[in-house]
């Protein structure tokens, strides 16, 4: 099977940009992925808005099928690639911090609700999600979807791997000075659980945060295939769907598990 | 609560010893961690007879009370300071991959039978142990036991967190070109269940292995505090209780944790 090739839009951070911002940002990036031969495109969490909205949250979140998600579906289908992008999500009378994955012909495949909440802005804000492994097909791939703070919790990728998850989508918004998360703990989640990991960040100060940058994508077999700096980046690797067999064949973790062993995990 | 002072021995491989050698160098190893001030001197996995014993190992295994546990009890006590130390232990008609834990007096505090055996040499010469979670008190900071392989599955490591271990002892007998183990796993291991791993592994050739050094100790707060290189080496480093109780509550992975969706792990 052909490997995919997928780009990391590592924006810069400032003040909350509009939505018409980020979707320009976002179509420039696109053409630009799809031009190195990328079939999928992944930003940072709450892409769309920005995060350090505060109180503005709620005016600018939207539903799955907003008007964002419309136009973010025509870049998709412009460019013929797909693309994970992060949004504040209302449904009913909820706000999610959301992840969806639309598909290169527009349409939606999959979304996801942070299930893990970071940090005393999202937790006033957002209602945790409840559904642990999201997943959809592109290009044979299996992908599956998480957010931030939920990849830190090494649970959340094994039932991603024990799920058949192949490729996980993390996009972030990883503050200074955790940058132990990307340099340490991403490398060793892919390694442990045997699965590509694809981790887009934001960069720099925006409000009263200041994101790290380091977006990768970490390989099963202990690799790390792409990593950005500290500034504003577009890096493109590929997740090999052969290298994957290989290093499950010869990284027995998932057979080598002792379930019954960890009952006091729940 | 005062540090605990911990002393990592890294011998090298060799020609598998006898336990003679064995028991003579830690009978040195520990008088010179106590002159360094260590409470504690960790040594690699079946450190009392080698780990390339091959078909010899039924003859050389005892049982958790036996002549190199005396030996070591007496080693112990001589330099008022408490061992760990990996062994082949013989129970009934069982062999296991064992760890021990003698106080600073000599009373034998804990034993833990490796859980997850790793490749042909292991699974074909020892029974796994079925307790999962092994723990003694030390100058009271809670210690758990696990060897090599089991701490290479976050499971192991979050249910010793879970059950309130502070420190993790790991004799192990990490292989080239396995150094991700050690230079991120671990590390990685220490920040996302909050206690501190200490990791003494063996170093260069021994019969049909090569083993890459590199011990350490691992802290919650994401620091390593004492790596050794690729060579024989004792290295010291303290872990303390007031950075773990600062670290646990800056950093609220165990709290945060939200066991209710991780179901699919049983």
């Amino acid at each position: 099977m052909a490997p995919l090739r997928i780009a990391l839009y590592q924006g810069p951070g400032g003040v909350p940009r509009t939505s018409e911002d980020s979707l320009g940002a976002l179509s420039d990036s696109a053409r630009r992925a799809a031009a190195a031969g990328a079939r999928l495109l992944l930003t940072s969490e709450l892409y769309l808005t920005g995060y350090a909205v505060g109180s503005d949250l709620p005016d600018l979140a939207e539903t799955a099928d907003g008007p964002g998600a419309r136009r973010i579906a025509e870049i998709a289908a412009d460019h013929g690639l797909a693309i994970a992008y992060g949004y504040p999500e209302r449904s009913g009378c909820a706000l999610h911090n959301s992840v969806q994955l639309i598909g290169p012909d527009g349409a939606r495949l999959a979304n996801y609700r942070k299930t893990h909440l970071f940090g005393e802005f999202e937790n006033t804000s957002f209602t945790p999600g409840d559904d642990p492994v999201v997943q959809a097909d592109l290009d044979g791939v299996r992908i599956g979807l998480l957010i931030c703070y939920d990849v830190e919790f090494p649970e959340t990728v094994r039932a991603h791997a024990l799920a058949g998850t192949e490729l996980l989508l993390a996009p972030t918004a990883l503050m200074r000075p955790y940058e132990i998360v990307a340099q340490t703990v991403l490398p060793s989640r892919a390694w442990e659980s045997q699965l590509y990991i694809a981790y887009a960040n934001r960069c720099g100060p925006e409000g009263e945060f200041d994101f790290a940058g380091l977006s990768c994508l970490a390989a099963p077999d202990g690799t790390v295939r792409a990593r950005a700096g500290a500034t504003g980046d577009l890096v493109v690797a590929d997740a090999d769907p052969d290298v994957l067999k290989a290093s499950r064949a010869e990284n027995t973790y998932l057979s080598d598990r002792r379930p019954e062993l960890y009952t006091s995990l729940l």
